[in-house]
């Protein structure tokens, strides 16, 4: 008999080699039903890996991150079996689990596969899951294992000549092996649903002087109504790509001519961050923060000093000369270097600090062309940044408040949906931060404690924090369930140090302050691309760019449609005129497609009764009122998000 | 006889062989005792030069221009006389009259020159200017003035090496002779005042590889009077001088660092500036412009095509390469190209132009280290740009749009004097500009016609305009009567020709839009240098960082205090408190150092009659009056600059 710990502490004794399955099953037959994989004593085991010793076990279902690994996992190796069967010439390299699915590479040789074969390859890969064929892991020799592959796939054998002996073990299922490390569900018959998303090409080790293979991805699911759900979530999300929004918005471009990944905001869209800046702006200085605005371009020494040329230097925008050659700049890749030295120009006590400094600051960084992606991985960027310089007495305080703006400016915009993120160092790598081990604990716990008391529902990943100090990160799911990863706010002990910052304290004597940078935006580009996608356009009523369109059902009311447009914008409300020879309902569809929250629709009874007849974005009819009735539900909708910092 | 044309037409008929001086008595005494030099047929002349001919005659006195510099250059001969009287060994160079005074460079060999020395000087020249030596001019061949420097002074002989023979003049007066072009005073008797400013190092042929001479910097007036004035203006530029009150208000910094020429903006200049850019903006937005936002780089190829890399390019900061070196981009010397670009991204009809986009736009343009100047001669600085692209027929109209809207920024902020000047092509030099002659003509027409309608005080500039188009800048004479350039507008037929911009025509053929580029302010680093000078940091109400102090008379009203500071706060009224133990007449004179127009004062009396006792920057008196009253005091004076556009 073994003893088994399970996650709640319970200890059960079971028969040596009794499987995760076995041990579920004495639990419940519920769970055993469930259990596709497991975890053993921190190794991914098979549900149906025999127990040999004592252990701690977790068992993992379809609802677990681990247990949708495992099953995409094997779903790589039923779609691996299915191409084999149907392209009977072609090579596998590897097929790995991903965030959404899987894929595998594969060596297609003569062969060709395109949108239109994806049907024959589902139905082969359920074919296939419908046998109920069991997965057996299985060691091999590094000699039998070469030998198996010689002469038939080299990219097999490539892999496994790098493998110790020893380690390396095949996995089958019905008729088809493979190089496997393992992590399986139970068998095929699981699987009950698959779908072949698409065909891409993938350079044999990542390195474009190879030879291309063909990644073919793919997603399965234990039922036919969860894929459903998936591919009407993909079409969703196809329809809120920000990129596709931002240009029906006219919100912002890229061009060609100035450069990839350099974003020109058009004016809609500049309007729109503009009040964004505005809204933080107003917050931050309730908050006490003081605006600077400092260059985009600084001496290499500058950065030399902070540490950010060996960080950045080589793999970014490289120096500026001179036409004399005698100097050299930087596009600045953080403002914090600039605001250190603004905190240098004049002498302060600790009755001066914190100060804290603001500014929405354009950096530069560069980024392979194959990286950038719409707004959220540009070359350019503007960071509603803001450095706090604070007595260490201060740093938990500061936090705190930090903390406080970010949850204000989160939930102002409509999320409610985040978690945090605590990042410190992996205490294993020293090697990898600048700084005090002593002072980076101090920083770690401030951190967490404020995470506590602020009541965020956090998680602490090690080895995730920054080079000069550790952070919060604020992550955010978006309305597709998508995570996000938002504001941010680090502690820094490093920077003062290297800009030899002081204060006078109490004491009389000289003291460094204590630095945390912070942006609850993140960036206003990549804020951007999020809210669109988050919102599908339809903006939050204080932020959207038209709050409203009237709509004057013929040429007749054009003058009184004139006269509401005049009276809203005295009541502040941002509106338009659609006065074209078109029937209202045109004008309606077409002020749907522009995503405008209220169609002010004029005629003759509202002209009549000084009237509006008020209809919202989506359909909703609210009837025929006045315009201080429509302003003060227009402000209601507003403070319902908008709060007051 | 000859005939002599006079500027007002009138024709007078004089013995061949008068002279200016002669012309000027035959007209009145009192003239003649003013005139000191001349203009004969588009020459500079003596008063005394011989006229030989018919031809037109503007004579000059101490209050033209032309004047002062035969005053300036003519006190030049005087000082090289009196340094060669104490220094007997010194080479003189060259001496010319400049903006304000006159420099002359000199080898002072042996001799050594510092700020003791300039009363002896001063001296000399006045014994020589009471002196009433006649400047006469002489014709020389080359060999007679090679072999009079032979051997005593190198740069002459270098000077005269270069010059024609049969164009070489000298210049006696008293026992001294210079090599001399002419243009001076009748006699050295007219110079009754004299000033020795300043010594400095001046490279000779201004190449720093050459000796360094010495320039010995004075100035000279008819009246001891205006010397005396003239000292004290300077001593009042110098109190303004914006670098100091930069400081001084803590407004902005340089940092080494960081890099010269990059001004840091700390958080008063920072919040003013912000002031200004958000007036700006709300007139903006009245007048129909849109704020966009793109990028401080752009691929070198986008300045190769607006033109800007083969004007900047060489000169200026050097392209930045990226690490895989296949790509390079520039830091923008201008905002347009991008504007362009931005314009590109749609599709436009001549229904939809003007399209007005504007843009705090930062740009980066080299300037060698000797060059730069505080806030006014900077490597980074932010344009409140905006281009405009609009029909041909549209361009007057809008023209005279942008006029009026400077109009309103130069009032908003105190400007009462100035003056417009057009700059259009040198028409004998068409190889400076790029595009057509007829759009040339067309733009220089529009210019001139909108300054006449709008009643400009103008003048025209030949050979002045950009390399691109004609422009009109305005001028501003600041509280010492010194001229400013600020504002520009430009006509810009040739970057919609490079970039191909288009719009549908009521025709629906494609035409090409006009541009307009202009910046009221010209550059917020400029503008507010120029501000701080004008006002001695006295800003206008609206726009200063503190428009109050509340000043406690004992700690007991320091609550009191506090409830004034909120109730201020509440009338919008940017407001301190100086709440330490200190005496109010020491609180006073600190608060009239930080140039903050009202001090509220508050001791017993005022916190039983719930009022504030009101003293004015300066020293007036207005009072104890109620908070209400105060605030409306307030209103009053801020919009009897700032009226609404």
């Amino acid at each position: 008999m073994i003893k088994i710990t399970l996650p709640d502490g319970a200890v059960k004794e079971v028969e040596k080699g009794y499987s995760p399955f076995d041990v579920a099953k004495s639990i419940s037959e519920g769970l055993a039903r469930n259990v596709i994989s497991a975890k053993f004593n921190d190794t991914v085991v098979e549900a149906t890996t025999p127990l040999m010793t004592d252990g701690s076990l977790t068992l993992y279902t379809w609802k677990n991150d681990e247990g949708k690994k495992a099953f995409w996992h094997s779903s790589a190796h039923i779609l691996a079996q299915a191409l084999e069967e149907l392209y009977p010439n072609i090579k596998l390299w590897v097929g790995p689990a991903i965030e959404n699915g899987f894929y595998y590479d594969v060596d297609l040789g003569e062969a060709t596969l395109s949108e239109k074969d994806f049907k024959s390859i589902e139905d082969k890969m359920l074919e296939i899951a419908r046998g109920k064929h069991d997965f057996n892991m299985r060691a091999v020799s590094k000699a039998d294992a070469l030998s198996y592959y010689q002469d038939k796939n080299e990219y097999k054998v490539d892999l496994i000549s790098n493998l110790e002996d020893g380690e390396i073990t095949f996995c089958d299922h019905a008729t088809f092996t493979d190089l496997c490390r393992g992590g399986h569900i139970p068998n095929t018959g699981i699987v009950k649903a698959v779908k072949i998303l698409s065909v891409a090409g993938a350079y044999y080790k990542g390195d474009e002087n190879n030879k291309q293979l063909t990644r073919v991805y793919g997603i399965s699911f234990p039922k036919q109504k969860e894929l459903t759900q998936y591919l009407e979530l993909l079409e969703e999300a196809k329809k809120r790509d920000h990129r596709k929004l931002g240009k029906e918005l006219e919100l912002f471009t890229f061009s060609q001519k100035v450069g990839q990944g350099l974003p020109l905001w058009l004016p809609k869209g500049a309007a729109l961050r503009e009040r964004l800046e505005d809204f933080l702006k107003k917050a931050q200085k309730k908050a006490g923060y003081e605006m600077v605005v400092t260059p985009h371009i600084g001496q290499k020494e500058l950065y030399v000093t902070s540490g950010h040329y060996a960080k950045y230097g080589e793999d970014s925008f490289q120096p500026i000369r001179t036409p004399k050659d005698d100097e050299e700049f930087l596009l600045k890749p953080m403002n914090c270097p600039h605001h250190c030295e603004i905190y240098n120009t004049s002498p302060f006590s600790y009755k001066d600090l914190p100060k804290r400094y603001a500014e929405f600051g354009t950096v530069y960084r560069y980024e392979q062309s194959g990286e950038l992606h719409g707004l959220t991985r540009v070359r350019g960027f503007t960071q509603d940044d803001a450095h706090i310089f604070c007595t260490p007495d201060q740093l938990s305080d500061e936090f705190k408040n930090v903390i406080d703006l970010t949850l204000y400016v989160l939930g102002s915009l409509g999320f409610e949906n985040f978690t945090a993120q605590v990042s410190v160092r992996d205490i294993e790598k020293p090697e990898k931060y600048i700084g005090e081990a002593e002072n980076w604990e101090k920083a770690e716990k401030a951190i967490i404690e404020a995470a506590e008391e602020k009541g965020l529902d956090y998680v602490i990943e090690s080895g995730e924090a920054a080079f000069y100090g550790p952070k919060l990160d604020f992550m955010v799911k978006d309305a597709l369930g998508r995570n996000w990863q938002l504001g941010t706010i680090q502690v820094d002990y490093n920077l003062p140090e290297r800009f030899d910052l002081t204060y006078k304290g109490s004491d009389n004597e000289s003291h460094r302050p204590v630095m945390i940078h912070r942006a609850p935006f993140g960036s206003m580009e990549r804020f951007v691309a999020l809210l669109l996608e988050h919102t599908g356009g339809n903006f939050p009523l204080w932020l959207i760019p038209k709050q409203a369109i009237v709509l004057p059902v013929s040429e007749k009311h054009e003058k009184y449609a004139e006269k509401v447009l005049n009276s809203l914008e005295n009541h502040e409300i941002r509106a338009l005129i659609d006065n074209r020879n078109e029937t209202v309902g045109k004008k309606i569809r077409e002020a749907e497609l522009k995503k405008i929250p209220f169609m002010l629709i004029v005629g003759e009874s509202e002209e009549n009764a000084d009237t509006i007849a008020v209809r919202k974005h989506g359909g909703e009819d609210l009837g025929s009122i006045s315009i201080i009735e429509f302003s003060d539900l227009v402000s209601k909708e507003i403070n319902s998000t908008l709060k007051s910092f």
